[in-house]
């Protein structure tokens, strides 16, 4: 169950790998081999790359092909937020599911039905709605009530849960608000779940687990970036890095 | 007041231009070159660009780097509505503002207040939030009516307007839903407004300028991205994209 986040910020990263071509990569694939083992899927998180402009987009390119030619059973998420008009979402759908050959794409729902579906459909592809998020200000609209007695994320999952199936759907909500997810399984019993913030943002999980599976007891994807990938900053990383990742896959089991 | 769009798709651009070495940049030039007597501002669409991958994001940099040198008086707005937490909000803000030298970037508000602050408090650039957006969809979440008797979006302008100063916080108001700028200037009398959606999608120049304009008369930048640049398909695509900006340009000049 366990998702690493590829948040790989060029600030933060081992001082011995900035001398490589692609420092980023070089990264990235040093942590991809260490904890393969315990992860089921990996989360590059776009602005990442997108901050380092053009390079940083080539380092995700190669992050992607080193993953799919490697460990092509391993599911990959674009963590990219994106939601736009139709047309528009049709050329995100593009970029992320043909040109980086993504499995999944994070969305926001602010604009609707339109602006979700056009990344539907893509055989074998998914869509996760941002739904509930692990951030403080996640509260300030998320939270809202309204007239019909609902917080707007169940409005969302309400809407949402009609546009997809559960084999093409599934749904951001974070660790940090593991109180909801009672709730919230009753309005979505079976969809996966993706689930940030434990680690560096203090989400607990085994309030996830015990609180988040899905009717069948599975159903989750617990992420951890910066508890993962910075756990050591110096040479050995990619070891620290292995056993986080290892702690949290036990911790996960202890459950199943 | 006129806002051009640069949705550049590569599989609507003339078919002369495609032998050129970078195509889309060649188009953005023209109808820059066209277009820039009638225009304050420039939009480039990110997902367009993204769709192309490395060649798109390199696009995107000459077309950025063509506007600065040479027209740097006009506003430059970075299309991306993105929004995600603090740190890798920042890290957009970074890819914008500092490797692109936008003026300007569109921000989704659905993660709240600590997804926006990062993008504010750099000097000179503005955040455009996203308030009632012009696609059909817009009104599935964004005019949920909320417990205290506010749409969602009348909710988002109440926080967000105490998050930051009217010189540098725009709001997204799609012209398709112009039946909605009065009350939305009650709650935002000063704040300049982005108005996407006259053209292709609808919208009338004159419902938003009635109703749209601000307490001093001004405030606007209203958008047109496909009827002015696809106006044309064929080797006139500039002068036809020229005349078409023009049009729109004595449609507004007629309300000041």
């Amino acid at each position: 169950m366990l998702c690493v986040g590829l948040d790989t910020d060029i600030e933060k990263i081992p001082e011995h790998l900035l001398k490589e071509e692609d420092p980023i990569f070089s990264f990235n694939k040093s942590i991809i081999d260490a904890t393969h083992k315990y992860a089921v899927a990996y989360k590059p998180n776009l602005a990442f790359y997108e901050a380092e402009g053009l390079k940083g987009w080539s380092s995700l390119e190669r992050t992607m092909d080193y993953i799919n030619k490697n460990y092509p059973e391993v599911f990959t998420i674009a963590d990219a937020k994106r939601g736009d008009i139709g047309n528009t979402s049709q050329r995100y759908a593009k970029a992320f599911f043909n040109q980086f050959n993504f499995d999944s794409l994070t969305v926001a729902p602010y604009m609707g039905s339109d602006s979700v579906k056009p990344f539907l459909g893509y055989p074998g592809k998914w869509v996760i709605l941002l739904a509930l998020t692990s951030n403080p200000g996640g509260a300030d609209f998320q939270l809202q009530d309204t007239k019909e007695g609902r917080k707007l994320y169940q409005e969302v999952l309400r809407q949402s849960s009609a546009w997809a199936t559960e084999e093409e759907l599934m749904y951001v909500v974070g660790a940090t608000k593991a109180a909801h997810l009672k709730e919230l399984r009753s309005l979505v019993p079976n969809h996966f779940l993706l689930v940030p913030g434990v680690g560096a943002q203090g989400g607990s999980v085994d309030e996830v687990m015990e609180y988040g599976r899905s009717s069948n007891g599975m159903g989750l994807l617990i992420n951890s970036s910066r508890g993962i990938i910075y756990a050591d900053r110096g040479r050995d990383f990619a070891v620290a890095a292995e056993r986080e990742a290892e702690k949290l896959q036990i911790q996960m089991s202890a459950w199943l």
